[in-house]
C-alpha cells in the first residue's frame, strides 16, 4: 500500500487509529467471532462448542430441514442470484408467490417482499413523508427507522419510550398535515410490546399513518406467530388502513430479508416510491422459497411456538432466585427477547465473560445500541432450547451474580 | 379493512390514489413482471419466453452449476439464515473465509462482507464523514450513495459527471478538514468508467478519502474481473490508503450482497462504525459459499469474461447501422452496460414495446433513475449471450428504428 507524501502536513487519516484506540479504552470495541451451528442451540464459536442465547432465530427455523430443502430446490430451479431489480427482471415467480402468502398470513391486503430489512425501514419512511411533514418516533426505535426518519427530512418528534400521552400531545401540537408515527412492535433490546390498539386509535384521531416494525414479533406473537397485529385482532376485516406493517424474515422466519404489508393502495405507493426497492437487486428466489417453507412450518408445527413460550416462562420463573442480591434488573417481557440490565459497560462484559467461561454465549449489548449506563445482557430464547438449556443459563447467571462478591 | 370515520374532514391518505394516477399519466408507473430463468440468457416472463438484455448477471454466474452447488452445500452445513448480526452470532466461518478471499482477489489489505449493497453505501458514507465535513459527489452516482451522503449530514458538493476540474476547484475552495469524494467506478445507467488514477491524485492533493462503488465493474473490469482498481494497477503494493473500495455481489458475481475493502485501519473503522453492519442480520453462509465459488470461476474460467468482451464489441460494431437515421444516441461504453438514449418517456416505452413484440426484453429506464428527457434503453450484455443473441438484438433495434417512420 503506497503512503502518499501528503504535503499539507499531517493527514486526518492519521487520526483514525487514535479514534479506534479511544473506542477500545471505553470498552466499546466490537470483536466478531466465527460461528457454525451444531445441534439444537449449540454453536461452534471460534472453534469452541457453546450454548447460544444470542440468536434471533427464535423458533430454530434456520436449521429446519423443510426450509433448507426448500431453499435448495429454489437454487436448483432459479439459480443463485436474481440478477436485477424487481422492477426489471429480478421479481421471480417465487418472490411473487411469497408476497401473496405473506399477505394472507399476516391478514393484510397486500405484501411487498424486500431483500434487506435495514434498507427497507430506512427507505419506506422517506417514501411516506417528506419535508414539511411530521414524524413521531418512539425513543427506543431501531437504528434503521431512525435512519429513515433522517432521510425523510420530515420534522422529527421523539417521544419517550411508550409514552402515548406525550405522543398524543405532540401530535395535537403539530401543525403538519401529514403525520407518521413509527414504532417497533416488539422492542429489540428490551423485549416489551407496543400498545398497538392505542397507537392506532391515536393515529385515527390525528389523521396519521402508523409504521409498525414487527421484526421481533413476526413468528413469535399472535396465533401461529402471525405477528403483533394479529395478536391484538387488527387484521383481516379489522385491519386499519392507517397501518404499514413491516417485519423481517431473518429472525423467527429463519431466513433473511423483510416485507411490508398493508392496504392495496399503500403497498402500491411503496412499490412505486421506495428507493431501496427500485434501486436494489431483488432477493434470490432460493431465499423466497425458504421463507415460503417457514410460513408452512408456522402453520403446521405449533409445538415450536409452544416450546418457546414454555422456555420463556421457565426462564422468568427462575430469574428472581438466580440474580438475588445483585443490582441487575430483568426487564418485563413476554417475548423471546429478555433483557438483563447490568449498567456499566465493563460490568456487562465481565458477566458475559463469566457466562462464556461456563460455555454459555450471551452477548453484552452496549451503547450506542442501548442508552449510556444501561449496558445489558440481551438473552434471546428460542424453541431450539431444551429445558436443560434454560436451567444451565440460570445456573450460569447465578454463578456470575455471586462471582463479583466472592472475588 | 376498517375505514375509520376520521372526523377532521378529508384525510391526506385519500390523496394517495390521486398521486398514483398522476404517476401513471406521466408514464412513470412501474409494473413488475414475474420471471424465471431458462437456458442461456432466456427468461420466462409472465409466462412468455423472452431473450433478456436486462440482467446485471454479466457473466451468467447466477446459473453456474458451481455456484449453485456451493450454495446448496452451504445450506446443508450452516442452515438457511444466519440468525443475527455479525457482531453477535451471525459471522459464520464461511463469511469469514469469504472476506479473506475477497481481499486477496481485489488486491487490498482487508475486506468486510455486507448482506446488502444499498444499505452498505447508505451507511458507510456516514461512518466516514459527518457534520462539518465535506462530501464531493459525481452527479450520476447511484441512489444509495446519495442516501449515504444525506445521512452523513456532511456538506454535499455535487460535481458535474466526470468533471474533475470542477471537483478540483470545489475541493480547493472547501475549508473542511475532512473530505470524502464518492463516485461510481462504472456508472450504472451510462456504462462509462471513472478516471480512477486522476481521482486518487486529487484526493492525495487535497487530503481526501475516495469511496469507489464498483458494482458494475467488479467481475467485469481488470484482469480476471478483479475490478476497476486492478484495471488501473492501483492494488497490492500500489494500492492507495485513501481508497475505500465497494462492490456488490449480485451482479457479475451472480449471488447477492456487497463488500467493502481497503486498508486494515479503514476497514476496521467501518467494521466498528457502520450502522447497517452492526444493526442488521449477517448474510446467510449459503450466499457466502456461492460468492466463494464465483471467485473461483472468475479465476478458472477466463473464457466467460472473453465472451462478454466479444459480445460488447459485436454489439457496438453493429449499432451505427442499426439505428441510422434516428436521433437516438448510444453512449460511449466498454462495459456490459450499454445505454441507448431515446429522450421522452413515452418514446422509450414505445421502443421497449417494439422489442418486446420481437421477444426481446430490454428495459426502458426513466426518471428519476435517469435525468428528465434522457429516458433510455439500458442494454445489459452478458457472457450468457451467444453471437446470435447479439444479432437478434441488433435486428430488433433496427426494426424499432424503422417502425415509427413506417407507421
Amino acid at each position: 500500500m503506497t503512503s502518499d507524501t501528503h504535503d499539507l502536513g499531517p493527514s486526518w487519516l492519521d487520526e483514525i487509529p487514535q479514534r479506534l484506540a479511544a473506542l477500545d479504552a471505553a470498552h466499546l470495541t466490537r470483536r466478531r467471532r466465527e460461528a457454525r451451528p451444531e445441534d439444537g442451540a449449540w454453536l461452534r464459536v471460534d472453534g469452541r462448542r457453546m450454548l447460544a442465547f444470542c440468536s434471533n432465530d427464535y423458533l430454530g427455523l434456520s436449521q429446519h430441514p423443510a426450509l433448507r430443502e426448500a431453499a435448495i430446490a429454489g437454487a436448483r430451479r432459479y439459480g443463485v442470484g436474481s440478477g436485477g431489480s424487481p422492477m426489471v427482471s429480478g421479481h421471480s415467480e417465487a418472490n411473487a408467490a411469497l408476497e401473496r402468502e405473506l399477505a394472507e398470513f399476516v391478514g393484510l391486503e397486500r405484501a411487498l417482499y424486500f431483500y434487506a430489512g435495514y434498507a427497507t425501514n430506512a427507505s419506506i419512511v422517506p417514501a411516506l413523508v417528506g419535508p414539511g411533514d411530521a414524524l413521531f418516533s418512539d425513543a427506543l426505535n431501531h437504528a434503521c427507522l431512525i435512519d429513515g426518519a433522517r432521510l425523510s427530512k420530515a420534522t422529527i418528534h421523539r417521544f419517550e419510550h411508550a409514552d402515548l400521552a406525550q405522543l398524543d400531545a405532540l401530535m395535537q401540537a403539530s401543525p403538519a398535515r401529514r403525520k407518521l408515527v413509527i414504532s417497533d412492535a416488539v422492542f429489540s433490546m428490551d423485549g416489551d410490546v407496543a400498545d398497538i390498539p392505542a397507537l392506532i386509535a391515536l393515529c385515527e384521531q390525528h389523521d396519521a399513518l402508523l409504521l409498525l416494525d414487527d421484526a421481533h414479533g413476526f413468528g413469535v406473537c399472535g396465533p401461529q406467530g402471525r405477528g403483533s397485529l394479529a395478536a391484538v385482532g387488527r387484521t383481516g376485516a379489522r385491519a386499519s388502513r392507517r397501518v404499514v406493517y413491516m417485519a423481517t424474515l431473518g429472525k423467527a422466519a429463519g431466513v433473511a430479508g423483510a416485507f411490508v404489508a398493508g392496504s392495496q393502495v399503500l403497498v402500491e405507493w411503496l412499490l412505486q416510491k421506495t428507493r431501496s426497492y427500485t434501486f436494489a437487486t431483488a432477493a434470490p428466489a432460493m431465499l423466497a422459497e425458504g421463507v415460503r417453507a417457514a410460513l408452512r412450518v408456522f402453520r403446521d408445527e405449533p409445538a415450536r411456538l409452544a416450546q418457546l413460550q414454555r422456555n420463556i416462562a421457565r426462564f422468568r420463573a427462575g430469574m428472581p432466585a438466580a440474580i438475588e442480591g445483585t443490582p441487575w434488573t430483568l426487564l418485563p417481557s413476554e417475548t423471546a427477547v429478555q433483557a438483563l440490565v447490568i449498567g456499566a459497560n465493563d460490568d456487562a462484559l465481565r458477566v458475559m465473560q463469566s457466562l462464556a467461561d461456563a460455555g454459555l454465549w450471551v452477548p453484552a449489548i452496549r451503547p450506542p445500541t442501548v442508552a449510556e449506563g444501561s449496558a445489558r445482557l440481551r438473552i434471546a430464547l428460542s424453541a431450539a432450547h431444551a429445558e436443560d438449556d434454560i436451567d444451565a443459563l440460570l445456573r450460569g447467571l447465578a454463578q456470575a451474580a455471586r462471582g463479583p462478591r466472592d472475588a
